[in-house]
């Protein structure tokens, strides 16, 4: 692994879930990567160096080779056009619609429903779950967030579109926010982020080392 | 321009970055387009038939035919696959790693720097320029924005690749909310926003009406 020319740099207690997703991308091309730790309490991604490659001291950052790339949604359309189908699993739909679908699903995800990313963090996915309630926004997030997998998923499905891509991935993740601490899911819904919860490339990720306690 | 099959629905008041992203990217692309208003502050984007096509309520969505997309990064990635350079103006650079760089900017924008955003809205873009200080957490978001600005913007440029992009008009209504305002801003990056602020496609976009005060 050592001579891999990747290299994905990740959150030092395994729990951003955009590290989880370049993980989840990287692990599904297939292609050998070597992991490298940012501790974010020590502030390691405001070290000059990680400054420097990373341009904005964000998590995750692939390296390949000398170049240097942050944001997990610009390094899966990296790997995509680097490793491409048939070759390599494909992360991206390949019609046209759904793949702007997958790319809606994944710009929405990083930029909405801060409400409920707030009421329940990823430690309480990676980890214990929250008792308190959600707050009313965080509810109104979890609504919105429900009825749009309702309204996309195809019947009976665990899956978005005819083949996995990462949009499925990084919608169970926020899905798992409800379902680990107990908040209330549509069943259709639940099954989904099960389904994909058990895929190999995502249990990969959860196998990592974590903290007892965050 | 009644028969196009493009509609885009931005905000009414004509202040979302993300309205005007989309804005451009359909005016880059020299196709005609019909725009509709979605009245925030009335709740517009929340009523049932906003909600069927957009799936999530958000501002722009854009209407082809019968397919509807939301999130501007994916509006622009689904117009660049749909009327492709050289046919059409590109929207992102050709080269794989600028193209990675310039998502990676789209993605950063949109889910970075919100101490930023929160303290110099687009109010005080498209509208009267605020007179209130920076917070330190606005401050630090600016200067992590200009030094990024500085370390990829080659010396004496304005613009970030060999051809324009949509990251440069996003780029570029990131630092208006600096500059506008009279927040120190290094020179060059200063440059590279205003150049950008001339492109007609903005100019366009800034002509449209908004309230005399917001």
């Amino acid at each position: 692994m050592s001579d891999s020319p990747f290299v994905l740099y990740v959150d030092a207690r395994h729990v951003s879930p955009y590290a989880m997703s370049a993980f989840v991308a990287l692990t599904e091309k297939g292609v050998p990567f070597t992991t490298r730790l940012v501790d974010l309490r020590a502030a390691a991604h405001r070290a000059p160096d990680y400054l420097r490659d990373s341009l904005t001291g964000r998590v995750p950052t692939l390296s390949h080779a000398d170049f240097h790339l942050s944001e997990s949604s610009a390094i899966a359309e990296y790997l995509e056009e680097l490793l491409p189908a048939p070759g390599y699993r494909a992360l991206y739909p390949q019609g046209r619609q759904a793949r702007a679908r997958a790319r809606q699903i994944q710009a929405w995800l990083r930029s909405d429903l801060g409400a409920l990313r707030e009421a329940r963090p990823t430690t309480a996915v990676f980890g214990a779950p929250l008792t308190t309630p959600l707050t009313d926004a965080a509810h109104g997030d979890a609504e919105r967030l429900c009825a749009f997998v309702e309204a996309i998923l195809p019947v009976g499905a665990t899956q978005l579109f005819d083949e996995w891509s990462i949009a499925d991935t990084d919608l169970a993740l926020m899905l798992q926010r409800l379902l680990n601490s107990g908040d209330a899911t549509p069943s259709a819904v639940a099954a989904f982020a099960r389904a994909q919860w058990q895929r190999p490339s995502v249990q990969a990720w959860l196998a990592l080392p974590r903290p007892a306690q965050f």
